[in-house]
């Protein structure tokens, strides 16, 4: 088993990662009063029965919400808890968060605020939810003005990573996951990103002492820069690459047409060429970070993404400043710059590539 | 001006009570990108409008919800975080909670979760609210199924206490806040009890020297015992007493009957009693408690008080373990301890001044 420590003073807690976790996790968490496992329907069906069966406690319930993003919002926040409150969680029960981001944003975010906030523990079944998600302590929902302005800074008592969950995972989630692998690569660790050029046939044959790897490295570096910045004021910051105009892609679809990774994808795609456009790396090295989002087997092309659409989405982001557009570019082997541009240079750079 | 420093590390900020503070409050205030003063009906009318008129500034928006408990839910939530989005507020900016305990819970909630945490000061314009609900970083607003079960712990950037707002405040709720102030005194210090004795009469009729000075001492204490325990593991709980019962007797009126304050009146009564018939007080400083509670000149009679109804809703008490009801009673003079009672025990003794 691999153990990650994150060191947050108080906050401080592990993340465990290996093959078969979930059938001894009963034993590895720390005691709580009660439990109330929040998954969603499919993952309820694939892990969170047989869990509930294994650990044969009657202070154990299933909270299973419907899959989807659509339910990531406040009614559903104040359903989880009013079901809590009537299965009789107190502040000295526990949350268990068993599912992919979107479980562990809505657990998270419940678990930060039921009764003031309680002690939770993620269980993240996709890669996505596993490299990037789960840690951090980022918990949100949505409104319908916009992803995640409701949410909260919230650590979890520990984190538990089971490769084994991947098997079920859908081919196109498994690219989401890639998506912030290579980030972690494109942005703090040069060689971890060749790592991932010789090994990504590997990756995607789930092959387990790879992927426990992978994972390891990605939690770690997450775990570093959120140490280093737990409130996003300053180095946090450099984990938005490729989110600009990921974000905005996925507003201007409805998030509807890309998932979640897959927009991420197409957004540092774009960055990267920013950046060389830019002169902020050489054209080698964007060649090289093209070369290894392409070995993912995304399909897709600039040419046909929404052009000008983009740049007003963009307007929105919460890391704008002064009106002028956030984006964290590739700047040299394994490091990052913030640029800000206006609207017109934005679109002036994007339209090289964008149809 | 009274200025009162909580030191809390990071989260530190100050207490300032003055008369008239509200006309001075924009230059008081650190500078933010923009603010949303978040207040109900009556409050705007009263105060709100005014102070936006004072400010001058296009980048202060006033966000006005209904008055009363009934707005104090997650939908509230949504749809100021909406506002806010729409009115174009960043992390950057503040919010201002002005009014009583439900607007300060509300607006101090928002703030802790309008993406993910942004400052705001607290403006309290009710007795209860400037001695209790403003200061300590409580949070919260209700589901159906309970009151306060949604909510943070999360300290403002400093409460501003105006004692002339309190002379709009209808009698009934100046004698609700009353119930908080002499509840101090119970708990922590006998000095002050036998000083509020003294001066009651000034404070009905609003004597501006005493009120500073009344509700400077209640902000110390409410700020030495949070500061002693500000996650509400230990000390903090001394400050339910009377809050047993009157919880449970609002609930059983279904919050119309009483106001907070009343009911936690009428709970301290019972609970003087209960402590003494325990033998934790003795039967002079008992008398002189309930003499205390009976010059505010709220008139109640235990004896027509709802009975083993209210033994019920004690059983839902947060602060329950092992299903035994927790009680904070008197124990010798400005001092409290904290008895478990089962339901048999406590339905025992409260039927002996109930009907």
């Amino acid at each position: 088993m691999e153990t990650l420590h994150i060191e947050l003073d108080k906050r401080s807690y592990a993340i465990y990662i290996d093959r078969n976790l979930l059938a001894r996790l009963p034993g590895l968490l720390d005691p709580a009063e009660s439990w109330a496992v929040i998954t969603d329907e499919e993952v309820y069906g694939l892990y969170g029965k047989s869990l509930l069966e294994n650990w044969r406690s009657d202070k154990v319930h299933a909270i299973v919400l419907p899959g989807g993003e659509e339910a990531k919002n406040l009614q559903t926040v104040g359903k989880v808890a009013g079901q809590m409150l009537d299965l009789g969680l107190t502040r000295r029960s526990g949350i268990l968060a068993l599912g992919g981001g979107v479980i562990g944003d809505v657990a998270g975010f419940c678990a930060s605020v039921y009764m003031r906030g309680i002690r939770y523990v993620q269980v993240p079944t996709t890669l996505l939810a596993q490299v990037d998600s789960s840690v951090g302590g980022k918990t949100g929902v949505n409104l319908a003005q916009g992803k995640n302005i409701v949410g909260s800074f919230y650590q979890p008592q520990g984190v538990f990573i089971d490769t084994q969950t991947l098997r079920t995972l859908p081919r196109r989630h498994l690219i989401s996951g890639l998506a912030e692998v290579i980030k972690y690569g494109v942005i703090y660790d040069y060689e971890f990103l060749t790592y991932l050029d010789s090994r990504l046939t590997d990756i995607l044959n789930l092959k387990d002492d790879v992927l426990k790897e992978v994972i390891r490295r990605c939690c770690e570096i997450k775990a570093e820069v959120v140490v280093a910045d737990e409130k996003e004021q300053g180095l946090r910051k450099i984990l938005n690459c490729g989110h600009t105009v990921g974000h905005a892609l996925e507003a201007a679809t409805d998030y509807r047409e890309y998932t979640h990774g897959e927009a991420v994808l197409v957004g540092m795609y774009a960055e990267t060429l920013m950046a060389e456009e830019l002169g902020l790396i050489d054209q080698r090295y964007c060649t090289e970070i093209l070369a290894l989002i392409g070995k993912t087997g995304m399909e897709f092309s600039l040419d046909s993404i929404l052009g000008e659409k983009l740049v007003d989405h963009m307007m929105k982001d919460k890391k704008n400043r002064d009106s002028r557009i956030s984006f964290i570019l590739p700047r040299g082997r394994g490091e990052t710059a913030e640029v800000l541009l206006t609207r017109q240079e934005a679109w002036g750079l994007l339209r090289k590539f964008m149809g």
